[in-house]
């Protein structure tokens, strides 16, 4: 319709100008911005003369619960996702723009929060939040670009070779055993209270949002990595489209896994879960991926869980673990 | 939720890969694109040493509605909002990323037409649609982000300067009077034949549609335009706010705009609505609009349409036309 378009902010109980100020005001400007929000565009230094651009969109009942997390917490897992993506390409952030589509009947400080956790998510890398959008809908919905550079060069997922050793930094199946957790009532009920979360509380956190480490990324890019992305479905398809993309085979060696499948034990027995299928498949940590030469030292946090072989004539499964080919559900660890 | 959600693609009877596919395929690489969509971001090349960044999020029932619009029309819509944005800075686009909210019932080839509309909007510009995301959800929306440069220096809303001349490239009023000639019933039946609308062409696929002359912006950068905008939202709200960043006085000289209002008059009087009020308060036409210093020869197809004058001590009304305070509905143009 547009022309005959309710205005979502006026409903709202406030200016549009006022709540756009007090939304800037929980915004950070960030070290690279020109020209900040309010302009028809905003501006941003790119001195290396290239820009990397990742986009994501989380919707509320497909990506979050309102009943699961707080509204800061939304709104930092959206920023969080995007960080990890540039990240993932070894890259350092630089801008933000976010799009968000509210109900009508939305709490004005519950969206506040939303914007206050998005901006405190990204303050510390030096980012800024630049510029945005709101409209009125049925459904809330957070769109977010970020922009970002890479100072020693982008890392695709295509330039895995055999040889390679292959990397995690960041946690696996953790946010994966707080969704699980989160689905048992008990644990909801102390959504508001993180310290009744108790000995569930990296799970569920890593859940609501997940804090891969960053800068590994850039490290990476810094020793060399071959190829890196973020993991955000699950080790097993990820790591497949790398080695589709690099046209090699992965190996996974199981007993490089051993302590992430023990840490998540305990949140495998309260839910009756497989703590396996969750570090092999478990999405959503955005642990980094990478791959690097064989006599790499890694940068810190990055830890060996398997190494790049050549592809033989089956591509059917590109991904082994222990010799075997694995595929979702397809290894019997207990054997 | 996220772990446990549904996958939308898989549910629109393809797989997720073959989907994405049939999407790139329609979507253009772009000049300055260095790697396209695949990775976890996408690279641009910047060799201005900065980027301009837009975005713009569209709601099905709220910016457009499906019964009045086709789906490769929706998509143009998307692309032509934030290609203004970018040319109302100075600049010229060199990438756009997409994020949809999709609901699960919606037919693939709906979607591909409005992904289609997107790209053959954006190509002839030289930019490329470098990546985006899919979310399934509740209703429709399009969230657009858009990349550019300005190769003679960004123009800002806030350089006007007493003295200065106002100038317009585009339309004002059309999409107004096309939302207005769409409510009524015989020509909202006449959506799926272009021909069929005969005099009612020009708004109806101006609403659909807004074709502003992109290159007019960057053509007024070179000029020395002093401020620039575009009219997203109707010209006595956007002029309202240039003068305001700006600190000056607009005045609007009522006979340069007597032929925008001539146009109209055949809507208006089919509508019984006022053809001076779409012209001076109707939004989403995305026509640029520049102060430029007096001397100026204005660059094709800019033409005066008031002047800029000095802030006296009552800024209640920056805005004036023939000399009176120019408020929405407040001035009467029967006198």
């Amino acid at each position: 319709m547009g022309q005959g378009e309710d205005r979502l902010i006026e409903r709202m109980g406030q200016g549009e100008d006022r709540l756009i100020e007090r939304m800037r005001e929980a915004l950070p400007f960030g070290e690279r911005t020109l020209l900040w929000s309010g302009d028809d565009c905003a501006e941003i230094s790119a001195p290396e003369g290239h820009v990397l651009v990742t986009t994501d969109v989380l919707v509320e009942g497909r990506h979050f619960l309102t009943d699961w997390s707080a509204p800061g917490q939304i709104g930092r897992r959206a920023a969080a996702q995007n960080l990890a993506d540039i990240a993932a390409q070894g890259g350092v952030p630089s801008a933000f723009v976010v799009s968000m589509v509210v109900p009508d009947n939305t709490d004005t400080d519950w969206l506040l929060d939303v914007v206050s956790g998005f901006g405190a998510e990204v303050a510390p890398t030096g980012a800024g939040v630049v510029g945005g959008d709101l409209s009125g809908g049925s459904q809330f919905s957070i769109a977010v670009t970020a922009l970002g550079y890479a100072p020693h060069g982008p890392v695709r997922r295509s330039g895995a070779r055999p040889g390679d050793i292959i990397a995690v930094a960041g946690t696996l199946g953790m946010s994966a055993a707080g969704f699980e957790l989160l689905r048992t009532e008990a644990v909801a009920a102390s959504l508001h209270s993180e310290e009744a979360l108790g000995d569930w509380y990296l799970p569920v956190s890593t859940y609501r949002v997940p804090r891969p480490p960053l800068r590994a990324g850039v490290a990476a890019a810094a020793s060399g990595a071959t190829a890196m992305m973020d993991i955000s479905d699950g080790l097993s398809i990820d790591l497949a489209r790398m080695a589709k993309a690099s046209n090699v085979m992965m190996d996974l060696y199981p007993q490089r896994l051993q302590e992430d499948v023990a840490r998540l034990l305990p949140a495998a027995r309260k839910t009756g879960k497989d703590a396996w299928q969750w570090v092999l498949h478990g999405g959503e940590d955005h642990a980094m991926l990478a791959t690097f030469p064989p006599d790499t030292i890694l940068p810190t946090p990055f830890r060996v869980i398997g190494g790049v072989g050549t592809v033989g004539q089956d591509t059917s499964s590109r991904i082994r673990i222990d010799g075997q080919p694995l595929n979702e559900g397809g290894w019997d660890h207990f054997n």
